[in-house]
Formats: C-alpha cells, structure tokens, sequence
C-alpha cells in the first residue's frame, strides 16, 4: 500500500510547484537561491537504491527536467543560472528528496553549497509568481 | 575528440579505486568518511545534461554501485553506512562528478553536508587496503 504524504518539514518551507509523474515538485520558499526538491509520491523511501529501477530513472529524468526549469526560473529573474547543484542527502528528513539548486558567483553560499548558511529569504507576492511560472 | 584528463585538484585529494565503464571512480583520501567520487571520462563535461542520455542513465547506475560499495566498504571497516549522500555540486571543480558518502551520526560533519568542515585526515597504511578492498 502507498500511504504517500508529503513530509511535513518540506511542506514548511517550500511552495507546491507541480507534480510530475513520480515526484511532486515543489519551491524551497528562499528568495536567495532558485530551488526546486523533489519529493517522489511513494511512502516508506528513503535512499534511491530504495525505488525500483524504471522509478530510479524517472526520477533521473524529472531531476534533468528540474533543472531545466530551474535555469528558466533563474533568466525570468534576470538572475540566470550559472552552475546547477543535484544533490540526494536526506540526513534530517529521511524521505527520499532531491535538491535541483540554481546556483550563482553572487549568491550568499557560494562556492560553498546551499545547506546551512543564514536564514530563507521568503519570495515576495511580485517575485512569486515569476519564479512559479514556468510550472504554474 | 575525447581528451579527457582527470581534473588535477580531485587527483590531489583523492585515490584510485577503479574503472567503471563510464567513470573513475575514486576514493576521497578522508578517512572520516567513506566517499567516493565518480568522474565520468568525459572531456568538456559539466552537468548531467552535458551527457547523451544512455551515458546519464549510466551515470546513476554507477552512483548507485558506487553506493553498494561504499555500504560494503564502511561494513569492512565496523562503521556500517546508515545514510547515504550523492550530489553533484561542482561549484569549484567544474568537470562533472559526482560524490558518493556514506554518513553516520557520528560523523563530525552530521548531520550537515561533509563539505568544507574542518581537515582531511589521511587513510592509514592499515585502513586503506581494507577500504579499496572492494573494488582493489
């Protein structure tokens, strides 16, 4: 049985996007950085060995597909994206997510990754809107 | 023309393990984590995207073996794998690669990313065949 939820600590701190075939699709609510996870709709998940091989791809392909709309996001902001990050950890929230992360030179991580450093930056009611488009 | 090199400054930090039909993957010379890093023989590589799209696919399927290793590897050495890590950053080294670690909770990084805390610190004489053992 998949009793699929989202986990709550994601749902905190981000804004849905879309779902896709496998994930839902969701913005990390932090202005700072264009930051899309995905959250693949299967209960009990952890680790991407975890999924079945077909799920392992798809997931592989919605990562790709993010990071597409993420450089879109990133040049409706005038902020284009110069580097992608994809990154599985899961350390504190266990269920399997993945983070498709538009980094830049003048973001506040930089080079360093994103995790850990200051506080979110909400997007504003004008900001919003663009950065959700691509997805709307 | 493929006139792939291994990039010099993961050269530096890092050992050989093997050959894998896409990638060398290597063993990062951190004996605080087991952490492989994978880099696709690929010249001019970035991102997944750089790569036609049976070699992404290849991609995760040596990520996800390079993760069975890294379980066997921290089993050998008493320090079973209770989460893995694998992300694609590249922020500083712009060739693609991809990193493998396995986490523990008493690791001193945990339950943040592993990158930029504190030294490396060597594999010893002793350590280090018990840790390549498994693709020596």
């Amino acid at each position: 049985m998949n009793s699929y939820v989202l986990p709550t600590d994601i749902a905190a701190v981000s804004l849905a996007l879309t779902d896709l075939a496998l994930c839902e699709a969701r913005l990390m609510n932090d202005a700072r950085y264009v930051w899309v996870v995905l959250v693949p709709r299967r209960a009990g998940v952890v680790e991407i060995e975890d999924l079945p091989p077909a799920e392992q791809k798809q997931l592989l392909d919605e990562a790709l597909e993010a990071g597409r709309r993420v450089r879109a996001m990133g040049e409706a902001l005038g902020r284009p994206v110069e580097k992608l990050n994809i990154a599985q950890l899961g350390n504190v929230t266990r269920a399997l997510h993945v983070h498709v992360i538009g980094r830049r030179a003048d973001d506040p991580a930089w080079p360093r990754p994103v995790w850990g450093v200051g506080d979110a930056v909400a997007w504003t009611a004008e900001q919003g809107p663009i950065v959700q488009y691509a997805w709307g």
